[in-house]
């Protein structure tokens, strides 16, 4: 099923970066339908009526989100329904809706928006539950073939909340597709080419193998990997099994590199852990700023296990705060493996927690040296059955020393609490 | 004249997020040229050639981005190639650049690389200054029109560097544009809407009145609000005298909501003023988990006026870090006027800071009650010649909550030291 995604909006060709697409996309992959080309197009009735007229023959499912609006300039609804020849009727129910949004926010309906009642004769509507736009799905013909034709508000809230709610179920249902099978294995404490090295063997035999169609994509993220696996077949039960194979034998090769699967974070899982093994855990931060604190705070439900951090970039405050020894500073410097060890020590002491781990490092683009370069970053761990202290050299600018250093700490409580 | 953007790789059909369409617009918009259609492909012979030829002959000016790199999957050079029917010839400086990258890195360099050194007869060959594979200008004809061809690599940064440094120098001397001056004007202190009423006057006027073409957005970042205004015309006179008028009226209504232009984050800003007025900052945090200290470390050199951060999620520690009255906490609650006060006077005290800034609210989902919602947020600043704290009730989900509480302690720092 040939399957494409329209993005209405000018906004989207003058410098708004679209997130519509990735999601459609990522959404439909997962139930094994396949986008091979996405459109954005600014609001102008001609460039509308020729995608329109490209996208409803060449492809056989059309998702076209944004232009569903009240005001003059969204114009989707029009020049669709005339490039399709169908037409209009008002839903009463949409009405409903629509005109209940604004009473219940006690605010007078503009006129303008009665307009968004008008739907496709025949068409599914979707009632939006968090906006006044409904979502629209068309089974029709065009040119004398079967299209399916999915109109979906612009607002990503709004069009995610119906893809989830609707349109995934509705193309569950309605087309038919191969089944896949979907894994991404998330991984953390090697770099990207070393652990391409490591799974390579896997993907180069299971490419050579017959049977089923699989596919791999390593992305680098700041900190970790992810390996997304794909299996498609017509049969669950061969793609069930190669996939799971293929899993095996990835935990075989990366071993406790696997820090979770498919939406799992670092954060979380070091959240999971804590909870589960019940410690607590504080943060001393130099370089990272606040990042840890914060990745470890996005977590709702963290204040169970997580005390208090500290971010110390004086080192009047690393002593004051944190009692790292004066003289050790002086010697080895605020970067080093000594501060990094007391202010791991410090943090756990000052808040009582189980585990201080605490970060210090030059992050730049100023304040490195020859011996000290910009990336140099200390990171400690202490515990009252261990400590440890781990140095690294990271490259990228301030935001991805910053990121990659925070990934390397939340991996090191991993491994400690694994 | 006619523009359009084409992004090659299936990743952008999988769920990956694409920035450089985006990118793309904006530095074209800048320069007065604006795209109407952004097309992504999946790498397949047969949907290149289509669109390719849609888009020869639709626009004049098309950029592509993606696919010219070494592999099996890179094929934009070659169906670009058949489909305009260039020579392709081996650029010698192309090749020496790619062997020389490989050399400088003491990596063995695959025979397939040489690949990219293939060029088009009478294309100018821009050197990839941060990677291997070059990007090209043609200036050709197609079906007897003349056309403006920009092959970039899809990698941002080596995109990004050629846009820059290439690019739109090119198109800046070979285009006939109009002249257009640029604007955004960054607001903080006032919800999106309310700043849509205070500047809609200007806005309908400017729109009434004849001569040059002028276009608003108003768009809601998470925090602040960006005021996008762009004026065109045929003379760099009037067109920069309009948009000076229209700039000093906005600054006239908005007064100090505004807080930059352009490129500047309140972060920066803040920054600034600390270092102009020789202050000193610091920050005790609840709620926002060591973002606010986090943004605020994201500026280079933000030692000079950043004391410590103290991110304190227990009663226990905000009592014995930062001094908070225990009575006042069983009294008033952790979130509380009385709390957000004390803690900010108890950083500033503790830190020996000129300013302390304090965050105490609940971010959700959970814990919230009747009294205290889940977006209720104080924030208190204290200083030796001015303390206040102020009560905000914000929605959205969790991280939503964080980032429009950290924009407004950004923006209490900025307005006390203005």
């Amino acid at each position: 099923m040939k399957t494409e995604i329209l993005c209405i909006g000018t906004e989207l060709l003058r410098g708004h970066i679209n997130t519509n697409n990735a999601y459609i996309s990522e959404k439909l992959s997962s139930i094994g339908i396949f986008p091979w080309r996405h459109v954005s197009v600014v609001d102008d009735e001609t460039a509308l009526e020729n995608i329109f007229s490209a996208a409803f023959s060449e492809s056989d499912l059309i998702i076209i989100t944004g232009g569903l609006g009240p005001t003059f300039d969204d114009i989707t609804r029009d020049i669709a329904g005339k490039v399709l020849g169908v037409n209009f009727i008002t839903d009463k129910m949409v009405l409903d809706s629509i005109t209940k949004y604004f009473a219940d926010r006690k605010i007078r309906m503009p006129e303008n928006n009665k307009r968004m009642a008008q739907v496709f004769e025949g068409a599914n509507v979707i009632i939006n539950s968090v906006g006044t736009a409904p979502g629209m799905i068309l089974n029709t013909n065009y040119k004398n073939k079967k299209k399916i034709i999915i109109f979906l508000p612009g607002p990503p809230y709004e069009m995610e909340t119906m893809m989830e709610r609707a349109v995934i179920p509705y193309l569950k249902e309605h087309t038919k597709r191969q089944i896949t099978a979907y894994k991404t294995l998330k991984i953390a404490g090697e770099p990207e080419s070393q652990i391409e090295e490591l799974i390579l063997p896997i993907i180069n035999t299971e490419k050579r193998l017959e049977g089923g169609d699989v596919t791999f994509a390593i992305l680098a993220r700041p900190g970790y990997v992810d390996v997304k696996i794909m299996v498609q077949g017509n049969d669950s039960m061969p793609v069930n099994s190669r996939i799971n194979k293929i899993i095996k034998e990835m935990y075989d090769v990366l071993k406790d590199d696997i820090f979770g699967e498919d939406d799992d974070s670092l954060e979380k899982v070091v959240g999971e852990l804590l909870s589960k093994k019940k410690k607590t855990v504080a943060c001393a931060e130099s370089c990272t700023g606040g990042l840890l604190c914060n990745m470890i705070t996005n977590v709702s439900g963290c204040s169970i296990y997580f005390l208090e951090g500290a971010v110390m970039y004086t080192n009047e405050s690393k002593t004051k705060e944190l009692h790292v020894d004066k003289t050790a500073i002086e010697k080895f410097g605020a970067v080093s493996k000594e501060t990094a060890e007391q202010m791991a020590e410090g943090i756990k002491k000052r808040s009582g927690s189980d585990i201080g781990i605490s970060v210090t490092g030059i992050a730049g683009p100023g304040g490195g040296t020859q011996d000290k370069p910009v990336g140099l970053v200390y990171i400690g761990l202490y515990s009252d059955d261990y400590k440890n202290v781990w140095k690294y050299n990271f490259s990228g600018n301030r935001l991805n020393i910053k990121q990659r250093a925070v990934a390397v700490c939340l991996d090191k409580l991993r491994r400690y609490l694994s």
